[in-house]
């Protein structure tokens, strides 16, 4: 007998090059973080098994753009104007509460509720991201973390980014990137200071892009251009990109994207309640743009379900053109997952899971009311089934939630803690 | 001390003329199946009780629109053009599996998902519905239920109702509606028999209605009308009506819906999954339209979660007319419970749980990952809050559901059966 870490036995391993409607239990078997095998599993043995009968075994979500260090500011003003929730609100709240420990407290409760929602990898842009990679590194979850970078604190940025890459570097978890905040906030002479940091450091580059009618005009009077086109003017794409936002591209912006290896982190719940727009992004499919999936803030969101955002984003699609049959669930899926990890991921390097990949697993339930009939797995993952289904988490092959439970931190330390900051938030609001 | 049935204990009490923010620690006391005590339960003993605590205690969901006979048929054939999804799929389907048995067994199935979501109330249209009356007395949730008439079973069907009419007439959780199927599918003489025994019982009718913009043209065409105003000119509209879909009003339509007290149910899940249409529903809002929400079928939602019905409605409505302040989560979540158990319910008479309206309530946990930190209810229920949250569903006085377990049904039994009609549907499409 071969041992390993850990087995998940009997599971309908969700497979992008089926139908979805085959159900064969296999096995996965996972040895040092990676994928070893699967099939049936009869020559191996593991100190762990997860039992996955009548459970969909997948890869975890990837959620590309984040702020998880707002954690706490979850539905604290809603329904308002753009700028009235940014300058009466979330910006007071910042310049008054954003400090190690209170970011420390809030990303490990936000990393537990990606967790809960069953997202592996997230990528993350906001300030105080050592504290925010010391909750990713406690909780379990793999994490490609930026400082946001802006103006106003560009040199220092830039210097704490250099030294989370050090301090970093060989960890299996945590990876770095660079993180300019947008064209906006950023000048042109930062933007290439994170552009060359991110050259010669190998990094990947997250920014916000395209998020509002507003950015785009006031890139046309500032530059003369379209946004993409202003960073392509001084050659910004030299690395790997996440673009959050990406909602008002152009045919030429979105050929740019594809011929940079530029990523879209769509952020349908964000853009549609923030009410930055509604479009479709058929055309960028057409043009070859990897398009995937970001939850952005509990602040805006205000959840951090990746089921919601597919649900969502799937069947607006299909009625901003009229056409029930675009957009079919398995491409969605896929968009939620493996297009994400990817971009992200140095050991994801495929279209489903495979041998030699970074073991980043869910399984899901489907053996419930809201799951059954389960006639075709993707269309249950993107229509039918919410977070409540999906049970076991493993990241770099640790186990880190079991049916539910998350397995390296306390629950009700982090509602105690959360319960906490909200006095001291609702108090300060008053 | 006073002798009741049921007592919730120290729940924060959902309030529409309050704004979301206070958490009172409250009591709601019940008996028979009416709410006769709301504050601080100190003169009163009851054999049962409802632990509260750290919960959100607010009416039940009420779903304005339903096939619950169909429950089978989860997510059967998805991303398909409309005619392909109904022709080659549902209606083979249906013509093959339709009979007492199979309609009881998906209706009881279809209401355990209603409840696990926290709905009370579900206003139905289909076929052999004294089975589905059947299914929903068994598991204890109020039901309005319509037997669909159309052209080729017009007579039948109107007989149908009649009986059912009297069966139930003094049930106290079935109420029996007239439900003409569409315009399309029932002629003028049809429509009017439907109207006239409406009338004659004093019963609601429940219709489909501007679902697409192809019936629209079909009505100029054969018409030389709107859809609302060909049933208007023959005086369609004297009983009170709830109207599926409603997507496509013009201002006169929506000016005879508030005038004739039609209530729209908007079926947003469904409508944009179908592309059928991604409409604002502002003009409706402002010609007093009564708007509530149905989550159709789970053939074409495909499930039957409201809190997903509001969260995806309210962003996407926000995002079409470029405004974040436009209906409030206060206001979706009314539409949601009390606008349809006004118009359903003969013991629900106000805009909130108060003294004498039927007990028809739910319970939302907040004390998670999920939903804290809180500081809105109304917010977070709108924008965070998953079925997951919901653990105790209270009907005309009746615990239902209690921490996620249904009361009156065997789970595993009802997932069994599930099981036994997928293998045979499976089978049949082979």
């Amino acid at each position: 007998m071969i041992k390993a870490d850990l087995i998940i036995r009997n599971g309908y391993i969700l497979d992008f090059e089926k139908n979805g409607d085959e159900f064969l239990k296999q096995d996965i078997v996972i040895n040092s973080g990676k994928i070893v095998f699967i099939g049936k599993a009869t020559s191996y043995v593991a100190s762990k098994e997860i039992d996955a009968n009548e459970k969909i075994v997948m890869p975890g979500f990837v959620d590309t753009h984040t702020h998880i260090g707002m954690s706490y500011f979850k539905g604290i003003a809603d329904d308002l104007p753009l700028m009235d929730w940014l300058q009466n609100h979330i910006w007071p709240l910042e310049s008054n509460f954003l400090n190690p420990e209170f970011v420390y407290d809030a990303s490990l409760f936000g990393c537990a509720e990606l967790i809960k929602n069953g997202i592996t990898h997230f990528n993350d842009m906001y300030f105080f991201e050592d504290q925010t990679a010391k909750a990713a590194k406690k909780i379990g979850i793999r994490a490609t973390l930026g400082e946001g970078i802006l103006d106003h604190n560009a040199d220092k940025s830039i210097q704490i980014t250099r030294d989370l890459y050090y301090q970093y570097k060989d960890d299996n978890l945590i990876d770095i990137s660079v993180a300019p905040h947008a064209i906006y906030t950023c000048n042109r002479g930062n933007l290439i200071k994170a552009r060359d940091l991110a050259i010669e450091l190998g990094l990947k580059i997250h920014i916000h892009l395209n998020e509002s009618e507003f950015e785009v005009k006031e890139s046309m009077r500032n530059f003369g251009k379209k946004p993409v086109e202003y960073l392509d003017e001084f050659d910004f794409f030299q690395v790997p990109t996440i673009s959050a936002h990406s909602l008002w591209l152009d045919e030429n912006e979105q050929k740019i994207f594809s011929k940079k290896n530029v990523t879209a982190s769509i952020n349908a719940s964000s853009n549609y309640k923030l009410a930055n727009g509604i479009n479709s992004f058929k055309n960028y499919l057409k043009n070859g743009v990897n398009l995937s999936f970001g939850t952005d803030s509990v602040a805006s969101n205000n959840n951090l379900s990746m089921l919601s955002e597919i649900n969502i984003f799937s069947k607006v699609q299909k009625a901003l053109i009229h056409d029930s049959t675009f957009l079919p669930a398995k491409e969605v899926l896929k968009m939620a997952t493996v297009n994400g990890a990817n971009v992200l991921d140095n050991h994801f390097n495929s279209a489903k899971l495979e041998i030699g990949n970074n073991a980043d697993i869910i399984t899901v339930d489907v053996d419930n009311i809201q799951s059954q009939p389960l006639y075709n797995m993707f269309s249950q993952l993107v229509y039918s089934i919410e977070s409540e289904q999906i049970k076991d988490v493993i990241i770099d092959g640790k186990t880190i939630m079991i049916n539910r439970k998350l397995v390296n931190v306390d629950e009700s330390e982090l509602l105690k803690k959360a319960k906490y900051w909200r006095e001291k938030i609702t108090f300060y609001q008053k």
